[in-house]
């Protein structure tokens, strides 16, 4: 159970002391009651068709909706393959959403600034869905997404669709699954899609390759623990936006903001000929959540102007296609008993500087390819 | 040959216009005058054996060395078997240096910078291997080292050993040959490896992963084009040295130091604990080079202390062993004659969106494992 506070929960941890995150909230169901119906007397029958689901999906109902990212979720061959006709069916309605990805380390307040920029982006008239990629959740059996009492408005927003992130796999599986599930969620309307992650591991680069604008959330004079994201990250920034503005700490987040724009014009230009910004807010006190929006929207313009967010829309489809094939590649090897059995001691050799890394390499490659035949 | 100033250089691109590269230098050969005999002897039996090989570099010779790269860099199975059997009896003998990445933008001065501190490593007796990683040099049929004038004093210096990078293969293929290039040569007894590349594609990180010290040279108030190192470059530093801080750019030298250095601190923690430094020097007029120099130890005396130097090795060996295995993989799959076939249709597919990324890929590998069937 999401909903469950005795989880375990990882921004709990020892290493983020002083931290305390709230285990995620449960989606509402449906507010369309004749769908309701329709998916129950389906349910009795124990499944819907992939035309039922595609229409569910078209038709903008939740509940369905969710039916089917627990499909693109599962690791049942049977259900990946409905979930593959689904997806295939919907991609013709995919794509016409802005995709921005959003990330901060525990305590720089994203589940507050998830709600308080959701709230007035859905007031604007349009529909949000707010996913998570965050593999290591896999030990707290939820997604690091929610605060009951920050999400409180969000998550029973029916222009807003909260999914938690896929619970468990390797960050290759997991990325797919969101990026099948922005797919789904942009058939059934939503032409926002938040894609949120701790900016501690390497879920980074894997959110910004499935995304249009990247945000990074950070705090004025917070410690190094604090800002301990990983470096590499502030570099792949659109825009930087440092929280919690308010009260005292306008002054302190105002110079943050100035030592960050200016150690951004020594970087190299981005590849957009966009100029990431910084900006401030305070997402609890809903203050610079508009011009946050509006900086979204001034790098869509550009970004359109020159070409470039198709150009880059295109990039990441192939690059999918790639990573899982490599993703796959890599999955088959790794898991073949025999290399299983052996390579533990390979990669100690090698530490040993008894093989080389090459010929450690070769001789795993040679028992993989070899055990491959005598399977045949 | 190398030294043939008519070839077409990568640096002498329209990109890069207004610079010039002059192209490699050829290698003096060995100083060793029965070493040659030997060679030479040998030669006309037509090779040497391995032992022979492993005798000659262990006693420092430097046309043995030569060999035993080329046949590392060889494609051909009968010399990568020798390469393989070399190295690995190397192996004990390695390890024992410090290596140490270099890159920046053409124009930085990287030749220069080159010559000068190298020629002040070997003043304090160390002997330096000078090698390259530059694959897109295929074209060029050489390395980006060396300028003939500038690196004049380092390439006839007995305890410098200068190296083109690689001249065909992927990244991957490269950066191995490199790799196992360092192990013969440290073997010889160079005990400072320098590794040059250009600051402009994927090759820094690879760099990154096989030395001990990452050092970026930039200039001072240069325009964009001339800074366009790849971003992401930057926040691997362990130093950067504004290079060219002579005469009236002295000023201006000191001033981006004291920029990159308020920048470096807004940046995450390295891993290693290390604080990177930002330095100015003139390779030309061999000013600060010693200050780098003594910088190098400073790292050095740090991540021995903390540990750091030998775990980033441990993880360096393991890292290689598993990335020559998941080259390996792709290469298997990217060459299959039937892949390569239907590839091209299938990207096609995804990009005009009738496929989703993942069925794409399903598909291929389904084709893939199929085809490896029938074969065997």
């Amino acid at each position: 159970m999401i909903g469950d506070h005795e989880h375990h929960h990882i921004e709990n941890d020892e290493a983020y002391k002083g931290l305390n995150v709230n285990s995620g909230v449960e989606q509402p169901d449906s507010f369309d009651e004749s769908s309701i119906q329709r998916f129950l007397k389906n349910k009795r029958k124990n499944q819907l068709s992939v035309e039922e689901y595609v229409a569910g999906i078209l038709e903008g109902n939740r509940t369905i909706l969710s039916k089917a990212v627990t499909l693109v979720e599962s690791s049942k061959p049977e259900h990946q393959k409905i979930a593959q006709q689904i997806i295939l069916k919907c991609l013709p309605y995919s794509g016409k959403s802005i995709r921005i990805g959003i990330t901060g380390v525990p305590g720089v307040g994203k589940s507050t600034f998830i709600e308080s920029t959701g709230k007035y982006i859905t007031s604007l008239g349009h529909k949000l869905a707010v996913l998570a990629i965050d593999p290591s959740s896999e030990r707290s059996k939820g997604s690091i997404l929610g605060d009951k009492t920050r999400m409180e408005e969000l998550s029973i927003d029916p222009n807003a669709y909260i999914r938690p992130s896929p619970s468990a796999g390797s960050l290759g599986g997991v990325a797919r699954k969101t990026r099948e599930t922005i797919i789904l969620c942009e058939a059934a309307g939503f032409d926002v899609i938040f894609i949120e992650t701790v900016g501690v591991g390497q879920s980074e680069t894997v959110v910004h390759s499935m995304v249009d604008f990247f945000l990074l959330l950070m705090l004025s004079g917070a410690g190094d623990e604090l800002q301990g994201i990983k470096r590499g990250i502030m570099e792949m920034a659109d825009a930087i936006t440092i929280n919690k503005a308010d009260g005292d700490n306008v002054d302190r987040a105002e110079m943050a903001r100035v030592q960050y724009m200016s150690a951004l014009q020594l970087f190299p230009p981005t590849d957009s000929g966009w100029k990431p910004k910084v900006l401030t807010c305070s997402a609890y006190k809903k203050i610079g959540i508009d011009k946050i929006w509006k900086t979204i929207n001034d790098y869509l313009s550009h970004v359109n102007q020159n070409g470039y967010f198709q150009f880059k829309r295109s990039e990441q489809s192939k690059f999918w296609m790639y990573e899982t094939i490599n993703d796959q590649l890599k999955s088959n090897f790794y898991q073949n008993p025999k290399i299983k059995e052996i390579l533990g001691n390979f990669e100690g050799q090698v530490l040993n500087e008894e093989l080389s890394s090459f010929v450690a390499a070769k001789e795993l490659l040679e028992t993989y390819y070899q055990s491959q035949k005598v399977k045949e």
